[in-house]
């Protein structure tokens, strides 16, 4: 059993949580709590590295998940666990996953494109609700936090390992988007989001709620679309405005199927 | 100039960001920012109090902010100013307000109804969410976060001013949302929200996320809404959920006019 808080496996951890070039150098990155291990039985991933503190490993369903994920838990000690744990409330679990993003379908129909959301909370909270919402990936543009960052894998409950989740330059986005509708999100003067026509294949483009879109982002998109707001002082969450585009995109599509090859010849 | 963080002032102030119940005794609370001045301007309301930094009250749109609110603000140099804000970064000016809630309206047609929402943020959102998307009030159940705590205010992003809010027993409640439609957000089982007709007044009953609704807040509903979600491990954060229905009522809304008349001849 782990003891010490110098222990080098528990230094390790930290610095996953703590260091985003850490986390890029090793491609790895941490989750915590039973629920993760759950998820991960479900998705058939391996952890790398798996702690436990002894209550933990006692419980009732510990038996089981270890056994799902074929993996030999390293115990710790309670002072060790909340050492190397992110939350305040450590879990009594935490296991070390390697970055290794789902592939994006080769012909998607809605993505997101995040332009520098740097606020952890609205990623996860907008890569929860992209899974929910049958989106088939989230591109992160430079600029954006990263979406290994110990917040928005919590926030994300689960959707950072079944949804295709990449950071990429805007070359490449640009190409992964080619020949989609590209909808830059825009507080006013846009297209109304609910006179769009979400059955084509379309990503949705969101910008910072600070500063917006930037100049590159900008360009990659074909239209602009606002949510209409009952006056002008107000204005939406950045994740709030994701979410309630992508579920527009899900409505229309539950009543009509979409397909690139309709998209090709509607063009 | 106040230069003491032991001035009475500045104990004031911070026991109102800091206890809910002194906020409740006092009918007061606090705003930061100049953003939240302009809120202030627009509204018309009178600030009990206004404190300023010399740097702050040197700029440029300070004194049209000072005339407009008729106020004299009390200076106070930047560690004192540091230590009564709320914020990691202090803006350079904050105002004390009195509470005072704006009326519902008499018959109300879209209001929400939160159950133990407990996270300062997620009703921050909610009460913005709620503002743009033309909600005429939020009715908080007990056990919810006090509306006038600092991260709610922050996040309401002036929301707190212009939408009724008001904290209320279930007894009141069912009192005010007497006619209307009530739909409790159910993850799963309910009605597709998009097969609810939003254009008659309705109530939207969102529950905290870790609990869902109570038995009391359930007695409430007429009714099951839910939003389908890709997949069974999907879930949507309460604010999100919340905003999607919200605009889904105004998509419907907009096409239809909402009366109460019809509403209650369709009965």
């Amino acid at each position: 059993m782990i003891t010490s808080r110098s222990n080098a496996q528990v230094k390790y951890v930290r610095r996953l949580l703590a260091e985003r070039r850490f986390r890029h150098e090793e491609g790895a990155f941490v989750v915590e709590g039973t629920r993760w291990l759950r998820e991960l039985a479900t998705a058939g991933a391996a952890p790398r590295a798996l702690y436990a503190t002894p209550a933990w490993a006692a419980g009732d369903e510990a038996q089981t998940l270890l056994a799902a994920l074929a993996v030999e838990p390293a115990l710790v000690d309670e002072p060790v666990m909340a050492a190397m744990s992110d939350t305040e409330t450590a879990s009594g679990v935490l296991a070390v996953l390697p970055v290794n993003p789902r592939p994006l379908p080769a012909e998607p129909t809605l993505l997101v494109i995040l332009d520098a959301i740097n606020n952890p909370g609205n990623l996860g909270t907008i890569l929860r609700t992209a899974a929910a919402a049958g989106a088939d990936g989230v591109l992160l543009g430079p600029g954006s936090v990263d979406p290994y960052n110990p917040k928005v894998v919590r926030g994300s409950m689960g959707a950072i390992l079944r949804l295709p989740v990449w950071a990429e330059n805007w070359e490449v986005i640009h190409r992964l988007t080619d020949g989609m509708d590209v909808w830059l999100a825009a507080a006013r003067d846009g297209v109304a989001y609910t006179a769009v026509e979400w059955t084509r294949p379309a990503a949705i483009l969101v910008g910072s709620e600070a500063q917006g879109a930037g100049a590159q982002a900008a360009r990659l998109a074909t239209g602009r679309v606002t949510i209409p707001m009952r006056d002008a002082t107000e204005s939406l969450n950045a994740a709030m405005a994701a979410g309630i585009l992508l579920f527009e995109a899900a409505r229309q599509r539950a009543e009509k199927k979409v397909s690139r090859k309709d998209a090709k010849s509607a063009k």
